[in-house]
């Protein structure tokens, strides 16, 4: 998202969308576990913004985008902050916000592939920085409300952001036309995403029971 | 702490004093879970310094102040492993350590700021700075510890940090004297805290039961 | 690992094989969780790196190993999802898991140190770095499985690090031939490590009921 070209106005837009909509259904969580007002601000910042920190910490990509433009912080501690005063409609919301969750998916995935290509990273690296900004904010969320990461056990996410990292990054292999194949990836990204919710498609599960 | 003009003496001490306390504090929450030893001992650290390490991170400040000077690990790990020895007493001693650690939480958001506001930070990246050096050390020692962070759920302390940064970093921008604003920030900062837990203030907190 | 020096081919390759162990036990630990595939390929990825990554990035030590040399991701992720195939007999050879563990930690210990040593940190952060590359991935590992991390509850596991550490420093201080040191400090750690998984060693424990 951060840095996407000025002429990706619909994505850039799509990626406060898609922040707004991961703080709100953090703040759910964080309501789930009972926490308090500033804890709920806190969650919903974190889990928004927590997946471009990681890739950039990770990657070195200094200053953070939350630091160059605080603005960020704001956004998505005022959306969990609204979520406490609406939270049955954002429940009843529910489908609306899995969608705008998919839409974060493959906006964030797509900035962080940008991130990484702009550092002349690698491919793997590239896919990896894609995943890391569209996944580690939830991974957070879950460690801080105690719970083992979503992420890990269940539904296609982290395998829809690899396969849109893939196809975005190989765009820029071909040298391809940017904007078409922006728009294509995106497509692909969640068309993807919304099936595997609509038909529950899920990885396999590995189940071991050895003791330790 | 780490970055206080020399002549604030007095301040560095406390901050000394207050390093000691969280890994005291935090070594009894160690011994709650049962850790051996070294694990109290890399507790105590974690939480001590943790506040500071994560600041510096995601700042880009390096190096890192234990880093630098490796006698905060000494001191915190040496005043961990003391409260094996001590535990009753420091258990009987609550109520001195959480005035310490509210001097703790009061000095560390002060040392924060001061960090942000070296780098030339703007101002809500000043307050955040200040907030995550002071709060952020026990979200680490709950996460070790496999608990939903008490920062989440209980207490005014990340919002008496940020009145406390909010206040601090005004006097910069105001130009004001800052050994008086120094002072001055202090007083309210503890005086709120200590209030705080003597009345026991709490923000209202959200809970939300919907399915998920 | 990723940094000594060419002649070290030994060592070399047998932190290739310790990555591998990490990333496999580790995967075993997914499976106790019921993770799906992806899960555990990720889980056994930031088992294995991650204790390297967090030295990096708390040394300022860029660029991360992995993202230099993406072939790490795909050894651990495969050497993951393998296990998913072969669990059983992963498990049925408990034993030799555990010796291969104990290498990995005095391997990464070692390498550890070498970045340190390579910075040109104190002999305290030469240590700490050493016991972060050998410990930190396991206390990520169990944090992303929800359990209060093993190294913080049993087994001499970070002190045979921080021992094996001290004694490799301590040749660098006193200028002693490298290649020797670096064998006897690989047969002195193994041998510590081994012994104390042999005889059950552990650290007296801190009990601590106090009420919060």
């Amino acid at each position: 998202m951060w840095n996407l070209p000025p002429t990706d106005t619909v994505l850039h837009l799509l990626s406060y969308v898609a922040l707004t909509a991961q703080a709100m259904t953090a703040a759910l969580a964080a309501g789930r576990r009972s926490m308090d007002w500033a804890g709920v601000c806190m969650l919903g910042c974190i889990t928004a913004l927590g997946g471009g920190t990681i890739r950039d910490v990770l990657l070195g990509h200094y200053p953070l985008m939350w630091v160059q433009n605080p603005s960020y912080l704001a956004l998505t501690g005022i959306a969990a902050f609204v979520t406490i005063l609406i939270a049955r409609q954002v429940h009843r919301l529910n489908a609306a916000f899995l969608v705008l969750d998919a839409i974060g998916l493959v906006v964030f995935t797509m900035a962080g592939c940008d991130v990484a290509l702009q550092m002349n990273a690698s491919l793997p690296i590239v896919i990896v920085s894609g995943m890391i900004t569209g996944c580690a904010g939830g991974v957070l969320r879950d460690i801080l409300c105690n719970d083992v990461p979503l992420l890990f056990r269940a539904e296609l996410y982290a395998s829809v952001s690899i396969v849109t990292g893939l196809f975005y990054a190989t765009a820029f292999g071909l040298n391809l036309n940017a904007q078409l194949w922006t728009v294509l990836t995106f497509v692909l990204g969640l068309t993807l995403r919304l099936l595997a919710i609509r038909y529950k498609w899920e990885m396999p599960k590995f189940v071991f029971n050895g003791d330790r």
